[in-house]
């Protein structure tokens, strides 16, 4: 029995309650307004192994749930994009991927996500200027889907594009797993070591990252749901269930999530997408970018 | 700290666990094939009271689980449609009305299955039978969607309809919620006391019965979502959980439920759409009853 | 052979060609930065047969097209907003009906239009106000769906409603056919004489107005298409086509429309359903508005 | 003024109308049932300057319309399957491209044809044989989008997986536009030519071919439209339209279709998919394919 969990934050808290954060691994905290940012830093092998996370930098920002009406939050989206900008080249084509399965809704924030990026790649900056948006940053966009789709590995996929297209860093975003049901859709999880091979709602991939696309790869995911064999560990206080079913009835994972779940994962596709789009093209406001991807 | 389940199958266990089966409540099984058919009944006041259930007939349907690709279990089917017609009248118009929220996957199963339920209401005898389709039984289907979308309770919207087109009964269906894991998406109940108040995936709606519309309902649903807090009770052996935040973190009520929820309400809707449609034109063949609803 | 439009602009328009616009038909024009309004007063019999539309107000909103990226045009939504206000009594509770199909695009104006409705005759005044909502006029959505879907005449779910309900006004939102490609998406006609049975694209319904509803009863409609037969009459100088197929091959009447009909449809119900917003909540902003519908 | 279609079926009847088919094309034609089978053959240069089309086969396989209630005709499916099976490898990967826009209802056909291709390339020989599938040939499927949402050729997103997979062929699938109304939804065309610039509905793209991937590329579509400039050419027996904005009010292209086009799109994908999955694995029969694809 495993706690199942994507978030880096909830790892360094499971070693701090047991009191054992090692010299490999470094750690901050900032809060703006109702916006908290932890900055974890996985420095050496001796962080890897207490965190079992690759070395690099993760930072969490938690936000304001997404679930009341009052539209996105300005602190959280200004966080959001300071933080992607920062692990990003300035200059030069991105290519941001959205990976997972449109169908399964807890799944589906790398498409939905996707869905909203303005690609640029394609308009000229003839174009773009007597369009009045001035200068674009090149950027491409996929959704390559899931593997029981598709028969490709999405790494391949993304491998294929990033060798015609070449860009200067690749994005991938993808939907989490939390430990916690309080960071479920108000938790955004930036990442510069790419995605590893078992990390999304309970698929396995092949590592998109660095080593494997030889360019930089920035990962951006938010939890939706929480793995129910998790809650179930920790309402035992540490002890696994002993109903088996309650993890894998007819080999099903079960989950557990808001039951407005088609709600979080478009609220948190908005956030992160805007947040992109605002980080890619510096020269265009909030507005404009949102008018340009509401479709 | 309450149990939350609407199957009259679960409450019945509740009550046998505890060896207190009372005099008011009877109950039978029968199994076929791989599926096994639970007819409860609640005869008398003192039965309502043990079971917290209206006087009347609930009948489970267990059938295997839809998330296995071979398409739709023939044996469920047929038990599906049987248990159905038992409870209808044989003749006249039948107004099908599927409650819940498009826009919320678990509680989707109300119209996702009224989308495929034929309507034949407006069909006039000759147009039908030029068409090959024999006599076909006036069916009229309704959605009326949520009360926080319409602003009017559903049992508004039905009562309005009934009044006007007479139907000699309705068949209302809702997604449930079930105490088990293992019965999510492979449960059938179907009623003849119609919807109490605070039925369903956490909404409260006024009643829609016999008493409410003066003509006889039909309840059918499936368990899409178990609560999380029940979930937890059960985990803990009856202790409510310490952590408030499982059942109502900011506000959201948490479920668990299988991952592809989806695909489970998606295969659950065609299942009691088709045992609808089978049920209510018994002149036409499985096949195009298909062919004439697949949409 | 006939020429097929709801516009009562175009129908004017007909009549002008002919230099023969009747004493029974008032028209006014103004033109508001980049939105025209004209207002078409049919007063008596005599303008009625002329105009073959039944006497009353008809407006028409002719706007800048919506097919640029550049958001929702202000002075198209204020005119729009205030045409409807005008044809609207000041206070009770208002049942905004979307008709049409969902699953045909062209046709999904209505219920596109419904769901972007904020429906508020459930929220008590307590809990408008402590959401800082202030007094919110009561206001109930219906999307009723299609004959073909329901077996039940529109007119007669929205009839149903009403008597329930008893509001003090109806507005009926559908997509109407116009005999000009440049008016698709960009023209908005408002009337207080209801829906006329062989309105909206192709189907036929029974009368949806005053005098079938005993209310007020106010339609909003777009053209979302041009018949093809019309098309190719007026191509043609006003002869019919010889080849009968253009408009019925099959069976299937066709119809001429923007390859991005989607798109049109959506900004269609976007404006629309902002619109009716704005002018049944004057107490709220419209950014605040959007918010709180924007699902 | 040009007509526009991608059939060569047309190209071919507007040369014989001219009593012009030269001695580079060749053509013939059999009736099974009630689906016409045309295999225009384009020999040399000659027949391409004739023809507008490059060397190779054109299989137009004219079918009874989608549009009636009766699910998929046996005739057409066969039809489909035995012209695709001719054009293609034995053995071997083979890659399926939908292309096309999915929030463009005439446009989708390659994307709603991708979801419902069986991709096997992951599935293992020993797991397919556990599961009673036997020997399954590996298939892989991509929907690579637009131009204008990813900012990437097609042809670059195709030619980046081929290069990593390396299929023995690839099917790529599109919406076309005909000439005649009569066509829309009821005939496939199949080419072992690829895509070349300018087809689709609109939208210009690199070419998909054996000479851009250097594996044969079959190409395979349905008209969802005409072409409103085409029409009106036809209509006014091959005078330009006076009326420059029937073809570009405000640059937006006008199209004829049915105004079912939703389901004409759906019954087409429908078709071709399942035909797709035929011809690509032999040993599975109808219903399983059916089965296993129907999500």
């Amino acid at each position: 029995m495993q706690l199942r969990t994507d978030l880096a934050l909830e790892q360094k808290e499971m070693l701090e309650e047991e009191r054992r954060l090692p010299p490999g691994v470094d750690s901050d905290e900032i809060q703006i307004g109702s916006v908290r940012v932890t900055r974890i830093k996985v420095k050496d092998e001796e962080g890897e192994k207490a965190l079992g996370r690759k070395p690099g930098t993760y930072v969490t920002i938690e936000v304001p749930p997404f679930s009341d009406d009052a539209g996105m939050d300005e602190n959280a989206l200004a966080a959001v994009r300071r933080e992607l900008a920062a692990l990003l080249p300035d200059e030069g084509t991105v290519l941001v991927a959205g990976l997972g399965n449109t169908r399964i809704t807890p799944d589906a924030l790398g498409p939905k996500t996707a869905a909203r990026i303005l690609a640029t790649r394609h308009i000229t900056g003839e174009v773009a200027r007597s369009a009045g948006l001035g200068d674009l940053r090149p950027v491409a966009v996929l959704a390559p889907g899931v593997l029981g789709q598709t028969g490709i590995e999405t790494s391949e996929i993304i491998a294929g594009s990033v060798e015609r297209i070449k860009p200067a860093a690749v994005v991938v975003v993808d939907a989490l797993a939390s430990r916690r049901l309080a960071r479920l859709g108000c938790t955004v999880q930036i990442s510069d070591t790419g995605i590893a091979p078992g990390a999304g709602v309970g698929n396995r991939r092949q590592e998109i990252s660095e080593e494997t696309l030889h360019v930089p790869v920035v990962s951006m995911g938010v939890p939706t749901v929480v793995d129910a064999g998790t809650l179930a560990y920790d309402l035992l206080g540490g002890e696994p269930p002993a109903d088996r079913e309650l993890t894998e009835p007819r080999g099903a994972s079960m989950i557990v999530t808001p039951r407005e779940i088609d709600l979080l994962v478009d609220r948190a596709a908005q956030l992160v997408a805007h947040a992109i789009n605002c980080a890619l093209q510096p020269g265009l406001d909030s507005e404009t970018l949102l008018s340009l991807t509401d479709g």
